[in-house]
């Protein structure tokens, strides 16, 4: 199984927080995301890239543990890792850090292909399948 | 200047709470538009029905004066009325009132008529003169 | 095992949905909280009868799995069930259908006690014990 | 009438995107919350400064008008103006400019001082009119 990550950072924000002063749980899918993007852009597989080939990739899985909280301010590292897979999905895992460099929470996404008729994609689009040898990931 | 008001509710939400326990200012907004489709769900005139008449109305304008805090669990009333004008808009003011009938905010926004190919419409649609009238609004 | 359910439902906000037309996945964790805390008020347990005690119940756990969107205007049933367990944890479980009654997802989270210092209980509080009895959870 | 301007970035998240492709409308408050906390922290009045002085600044009017939209992916530019007065508030003024240095939406917000029982403080906090000297604002 071949993995590729990519580290960013995200700034807790002021209505991310809740009563207790610390970030409301829901939110850590928001920072997946922008971990997810962050990999995206660098790797060429951000939603926008996935779109200017006439696809989606609708999330159909997401979890997170939590650890430790983040309050307003911190800035949080995000490590976001493409864990491949034969099937026609992109898997990723998400560690997110606080500024000690203590780990906050751990997290995982599946998202499924969907064409631009809106149809599953039940085989790995070329597109797909042309960026993992591009960026090294090659089936023996 | 005719008016049309309807009264809808909302329960605050806990993630919609800051820090300082009550809802962040910007959520107040949200309860705009709670507030403006709960009235244009009865009223006919609602983002699904302008739309179905291949139209949007997006804001142009919107403001907010805040009086009292509200928290969560809150139940809290909208207030929401239609200001009429001559103009291609939509113009609606909002009252939130907190559970024990004080006054919390006020506000009020401007939505401006883009037709199909999204350009602007200078003049008033039909369908919305048309609504006016069913409504009850005439100008002399 | 035993379980207690509760049923609720929420309307989709235009704010919830993304440019897909569809509700944002991220969004299905504020709709587990609101029929979380639909059980709770109904039940006795909700945030603020928990606080009131002297306990806050932070997530340590969330997933989702989406089989189905929902889109803007959805009147959609959430189904929340609390689950026992003989840790000092709260587990619930989710499942959300679409207004023609089709399971849009499913999903469970796991929460914590900390006491008014922040500290975690490692043995469950007597007010949670006693709720329990209550409802009419009892173990062998 | 004395003013400071600071200018920053922010990049537009997915779940900020309406099903119209644009920012839905009320996620101009959070940026401009962006936009008065990066200047928080370079002029030393954050919310986190504020606190640490004792004191809470909360919004008591805020607005907000669109000329045009953002999209997904946009790293927009706020342009952040503390605009003097000689009340017991603090008044910033937005500017939101999209990639291509159009402006989107010009703002205002309005803050009033609370001390740390909640009260409405009628004169200029001392912290506040030393920071006023120290970034050289005085008034004749």
């Amino acid at each position: 199984m071949q993995k590729i990550s990519y580290i960013s950072k995200i700034r807790v924000r002021f209505n991310e927080t809740d009563p207790l002063g610390i970030v409301w749980h829901g939110n850590y899918i928001t920072y997946f995301e922008d971990g997810r993007e962050a990999f995206g852009r660098v790797h060429g597989i951000s939603y926008l890239d996935i779109k200017k080939n006439g696809f989606a990739t609708p999330i159909v899985k997401s979890s997170c543990e939590h650890k430790l909280p983040l309050k307003y301010g911190d800035i949080a590292t995000i490590e976001t890792t493409f864990v491949d897979s034969p099937a026609a999905k992109m898997n990723f895992t998400y560690k997110i850090f606080n500024p000690e460099g203590k780990l906050v929470c751990t997290g995982e996404t599946v998202q499924v292909f969907t064409d631009n008729k809106g149809e599953l994609c039940l085989t790995i689009p070329k597109f797909f399948a042309a960026w993992k040898q591009k960026v090294g990931i090659n089936f023996p």
